[in-house]
């Protein structure tokens, strides 16, 4: 079967790549060039591109550096909390404040059936960590090579858009375990650091890893090439584990290509500001620019219940110097499930994170936005600022708070009040400045 | 009367300076040579630090490159709400949350009153614009050049520690203001502007600054030179206005070290996240390094609601590359006036920025905090991790909400569960490779 990556070899444009040509408003020539380049995705299954059992169809969506920066939500249940409805609001908060993916990493409740409502009701791509669902019923030491391949196969068909698989992660990195404070904070890195360690052989998803590539190409399912051993804590970034685990991804790149599988590549985690740029090169340079999808990284370790923001912090700058996907943190993250306001909380900085990056990085029309509402706030327009707000909802909250604004729209806000306003009195001067040029 | 610069110049030690050097863990003449130098100032009102009236005592603050970080939060009544209680508790949250400064910036209710309570219940240093009070009984086309002294003297004599002083805004640079998408945004830029517009006059800050600097030096007073023409949006930043009273700017900061005047700058605003780094540098050079102090700066103007958020990724930039002295932003930001729990959420994210700047900047000892709260959560020990939170308050809720925290410290939280927890499962493989390395 061909994938987004094999036909843009081949020189074919496919509608999805028309899609994404026309979402971001590029020649679709230069989305073809980047697909077979490998510097960017179209993570879209088969079968969710058609809207499996009469379910919504997938709207394209392209991740990697000639595009805007995209955004993923976790979501979710665990065995200590959540149901199928609870996801499923989830889901809907997440499109609804911006997600352009959304990754269900259910470890909880019937975890096959999560999955099947959230891929129907779902218009943009749905990853997961195939993982989780092997060890469900058994411990992961009991997981075999058959387990595996059949369980990735069950979601490729369920519809799932790209999968998390950790394959980068060897039996000679486990070495570097030890000298870390945080060691493992990767769920899956984790169990399968169990897994080499009681079984004392190779990564299996290493071992497996052309015959994982066969069922991905089978149904245009991505890679996202996960980092078992991304840093859980300040101390741990940018260690010998870490960029261990970083050149097994970078051979994978390459091996994937070959499979003619589409691939992206995961990131960190905890890294302090000043290593980040560092951080997002070596990536681009040792997995030869595949997209870079990167969770957070948090700045500082002290702040939780903050998350959101310390990570968006170090989002900002990953995707200014080299990130294309940006995994949001809630502000449950390292304390409890995140609930659908903490969704919306996650979503709304990480729109902010990539909407600045894409700014900074010049993408053209994207400060349009920023000029949009700047003139509707100069101009006191208060129904087109608040309209134009990316939470619309949230500033209307606010501006009602402390103001009265029924009838018209008032040349000030409560911050100041009428005689205090800055923006009206610049205006005054500005019609005195052109009556004196005038006179 | 000597000021701690003077002080610095001639080689004396004032118990100021030591109280600085010990809660910097630095060298006492490390900070004595950063005062001399004009590098970094400790805003301290001589009869602040009395304690005038039987008031809190002011604990001495040093802001500069050498040292941590500092963030003020902007608080004070507006024409349209709030009173005296209401700001009182303000600054307690403030305080609280962290805030080595603390703003009045009032402009409603009676100012006199207001800040004189602020001050005698304040132990950290407390800011102000003089302007505002010298027009809240009259327009501001009516302010005299005696009514301008006798208000900056008054407002010392209560016992102000630092002065935002707009007096690097030059009648020349009105030319650049119809140029302008959102004109002047600052409150003090837009009635100066006014001033000069219709007296077609100079600044009087400007023509009155050797006589400003003889009041500020008798209670010393630090200047905090104003940034009237800072960017308001995106479009704006790094303009003519903008550098063209940032030279001015620059020329006030040596005629306030002349005058024996500890003095810090202004600086933006709204800067798009690529052009931070420059606009640092550049204040730092034509400043001759004197503390720089930002508000924010805005990375996007689309987000209002969340102007934290996006102002705190822009505050993290500018300390990484230059900055000292971080003043808030809340969610409130263009919207109305902060309550108190905005207050809190300003303060926590800006602190989020300065120590994550810290860390980035490799200040001594700055990341063993990250440190120790990254072992608690290593070792499952939430008791710790919760009291090393920077706001326990708000991280120990959300980790009760999805969790049965009864008993003993648990090794899991609701976003895992038990069997899904990677420090957990990352710990038992550090046991297993432990004892086959004694095997």
């Amino acid at each position: 079967m061909t994938t987004q990556y094999t036909q843009a070899l081949a020189g074919t444009i496919t509608p999805e790549m028309t899609a994404v040509a026309t979402r971001e408003n590029l020649p679709v020539e230069t989305i073809r060039e980047e697909l077979a380049a490998g510097r960017l995705v179209i993570p879209a299954n088969r079968l969710h591109l058609e809207g499996l059992n009469g379910g919504v169809k997938l709207a394209p969506c392209a991740i990697g550096r000639a595009v805007t920066t995209k955004i993923n939500a976790n979501i979710g249940a665990s065995p200590v909390g959540s149901c199928k409805q609870e996801e499923l609001l989830k889901l809907q908060w997440a499109v609804k404040y911006g997600a352009d993916a959304v990754m269900d990493l259910s470890t909880g409740g019937d975890l096959d059936d999560i999955r099947a409502h959230l891929i129907a009701n779902s218009p943009v791509p749905i990853g997961t960590v195939p993982l989780y669902s092997m060890i469900v019923d058994q411990p992961i030491e009991d997981l075999t090579e058959d387990k595996i391949l059949q369980v990735i196969e069950h979601q490729a068909k369920q519809g799932v858009d790209f999968f998390t698989i950790h394959a980068g992660f060897r039996k000679a990195h486990l070495a570097h375990i030890p000298k870390r404070k945080m060691g493992i904070c990767s769920r899956g890195g984790s169990l399968i650091a169990k897994w080499m360690t009681v079984h004392n052989r190779e990564n299996p998803f290493y071992e497996l890893f052309d015959d994982i590539s066969a069922i991905l190409r089978e149904y245009d399912v991505s890679y996202s090439l996960g980092d078992g051993l991304r840093p859980g804590c300040l101390a741990d970034a940018s260690d010998d584990a870490q960029f261990a685990e970083l050149d097994t991804l970078g051979e994978l790149v390459f091996r994937s290509r070959d499979a003619g599988v589409q691939c992206m590549v995961e990131g960190p985690g905890h890294v302090p500001y000043d290593q980040i740029e560092m951080n997002m090169k070596r990536q681009q340079e040792v997995c030869d620019h595949a997209p870079f999808y990167v969770l957070g990284p948090i700045v500082t370790d002290a702040f939780p219940g903050y998350d959101h923001i310390t990570s968006t912090i170090g989002a900002t700058a990953a995707a200014v110097h080299g990130a294309s996907f940006l995994c949001y943190v809630t502000p449950t993250e390292h304390l409890s499930l995140p609930e659908a306001e903490d969704v919306r909380q996650g979503c709304v900085a990480y729109k902010i994170a990539a909407h600045a990056a894409d700014v900074a990085r010049g993408l053209p029309g994207a400060r349009d936005w920023d000029d949009a509402i700047s003139d509707a706030r100069a101009n006191f327009d208060w129904d087109k600022q608040l309209e134009l707000a990316f939470d619309s909802e949230k500033a209307s909250e606010i501006r009602n708070r402390g103001n009265d604004t029924e009838g018209d729209n008032q040349h000030y806000c409560s911050m100041c009040g009428h005689d205090w306003c800055a923006v009206r009195i610049s205006k005054e001067v500005n019609e005195t400045l052109r009556d004196q040029a005038q006179a």
